[in-house]
């Protein structure tokens, strides 16, 4: 950082270098409004007025201290959409007014193995979220239900002109988690996927593999969503509540990608797959799962995990779902209704994605 | 099958179309001398006089019916070779004196997706496996230890001239088994490859690894063989009874063959994985396993399992072994003392396969 670098502008009385933002003060409190501070802009940073907000599930789990050792108080949002106010003096990549998004990370350590590949979401160091975390100089990081935030230009994304900035929100998290192992395990042309879950991961799953060319089915609980799911690309829709259907799609996929955090019955879903096909999780139950290993053997099959994307496939897949026109379908609030928000969450009630409207933070 | 075919040489009184063969009367019988059945050599089949038969762990599983519904008298045994005897008269690829080999299967639907990608171990609709089994006109299929077999050209593999047929016998289940997962998950120079495991597939999975290239780590309970995994070709020899194993390991390997039949702690095996690492499974335990699927996620990694190889793969595995001059490392024994070998495999007391004498039964 130079010492010529401004602080946040500062917007609603906030006091100097600090911007509004909503918080949970405490694990499991109600997130409520203060305000937080922002580093002064460095040299390779940007200033971000952020525009909206993605409310993920995994803000619920960190905001409740879902995982321990939350750091309080926490501001969540890694689906951060808006445009750039400021720039630092070594920023090359973006000027004041480029629109422009923040995902699940804003710093790894730039020189593992994984992070000269393009992998930073796997940084072997560990990268620096966006928050519930320390950055580099050891301060905690605070997240997108805030006005402003202050990012490193590596770790900022162009989001393209076809995409409002509303819908391109959940991309930064939402996208580039079912983007990432589309890609990754060839969903294309020829290839049937399936979807577990039609929420906010798999809904952008199914209209991503559709993207690619794929033949997708969503695989749900029940067929309460037939219509939304048929309307944003699948192909088949079946209900996992129905036996028949385990039978019916017995070695029917190449891939499937559960978006789900519930614990699958695996071997039933390994034997969905055709030989060498793979069961991606992208959702995770916390308890441990069981599997019978000749699941896997008798048909090369492998089981796998995929978390978010690096920032080069983040760009890839805003890129991509602009050339498709592909955003997230949102219900767009107000940050006095997040805390509402959380709670259908809980209860499955969103299609399929509340966005914070940050002008109201 | 032609009217034209010959009966199988009759040798040491056995009926006419019988041969002398080592069986399992009943489930958990102790094997004894009997003879058997073989078909007519028909239009595409040869005859082969077994000169060798490896024992396999799982012709002990089968024989004591481990896994339920076996088919009495059963003769074990599918890692066989030997020398053709006599060819049907639409064979095109076997001459009478040719070395062969037969491993896991003897035939296959050769029409589905899996058969026609060569990929016989992974038909679909399930291949004819070289005993405990029945063929496709009904009739039982008998295994290896046995004077004599009638098999298929298009499953009937030739051992190549620089490999002798008594440590070649093994290849054909031990060696493809463990060869098909290195090369199908890349083990070669720059890779680090982790054997769990140091029996009979084990220490083909060692010598294959490292011939290909790779860098070579064996991990066993104990260092109890460590002299004999250097000298098979591993450059480095853990043992996973010491907790220090799994910290000084982390993060160490591209690939983990896992050879073992014993339940693994996944999670902590998964942590000894780079990104976008494999933990394959060659062994399986009978009992469903867990693991937390964050162990997978958080930095791509997979886990998976492989089954022998198809008959393309194995031939290639063959010739790979002749030009590397790899064969098993055998104790070659008697018939009458197969029943002891059993024991002794239970026991892990075999360094690292037997191989039945076929003139002695």
């Amino acid at each position: 950082m130079t010492a010529q670098t401004t602080s946040p502008t500062t917007t609603r009385n906030a006091p100097a270098g600090h911007v509004p933002a909503y918080a949970a003060p405490a694990a499991s409190a109600p997130l409520e409004r203060t305000t937080v501070p922002r580093r002064p802009v460095g040299e390779h940073d940007v200033l971000i007025d952020i525009k909206y907000a993605g409310i993920c599930h995994s803000d619920i789990h960190q905001a409740r201290d879902g995982w321990g050792e939350g750091i309080f108080p926490m501001v969540p949002g890694h689906e951060i959409a808006g445009v750039v106010a400021e720039v630092g003096p070594g920023v090359t990549k973006f000027r004041v007014g480029d629109r422009v998004g923040v995902g699940c990370m804003v710093d790894s350590c730039r020189t593992c193995d994984a992070c000269r590949a393009g992998l930073e979401q796997y940084c072997v160091k560990g990268n620096v979220q966006t928050y519930n975390a320390l950055d580099k100089s050891g301060e905690p990081t605070y997240g997108g239900y805030s006005r402003q935030i202050v990012v490193d230009e590596a770790f900022t994304l162009r989001i393209p002109d076809g995409l409002s900035l509303d819908v391109a929100a959940p991309l930064l998290c939402a996208g580039i988690t079912t983007y990432s192992p589309l890609a990754h395990w060839n969903a294309g042309p020829g290839k049937k996927v399936a979807i577990v879950g039609l929420g906010g991961l798999g809904h952008m799953a199914v209209k991503i593999a559709h993207a690619m060319g794929a033949e997708v089915t969503v695989l749900s609980q029940t067929l309460r969503k037939k219509d939304d799911g048929l309307r944003l690309g699948a192909d088949h829709y079946y209900a996992t509540g129905d036996d028949a259907t385990f039978e019916q799609l017995a070695g029917a996929f190449d891939l499937i990608v559960s978006t789900v955090s519930a614990p699958l019955p695996f071997d039933r879903y390994l034997g969905l797959l055709k030989t060498d096909g793979a069961l991606v999780n992208v959702g995770a139950p916390e308890e441990p799962v069981s599997l019978n290993v000749f699941s896997l053997m008798l048909q090369r099959k492998t089981l796998a995990g995929s978390a978010i994307g690096g920032i080069a496939e983040t760009q890839e897949m805003l890129d991509f779902c602009a050339a498709h026109g592909l955003g997230a379908e949102i219900e767009l609030i107000g940050a006095d209704r997040i805390n509402e928000a959380y709670e259908r969450i809980l209860a499955s009630d969103v299609r399929y994605r509340f966005v914070i409207d940050a002008a109201t933070i």
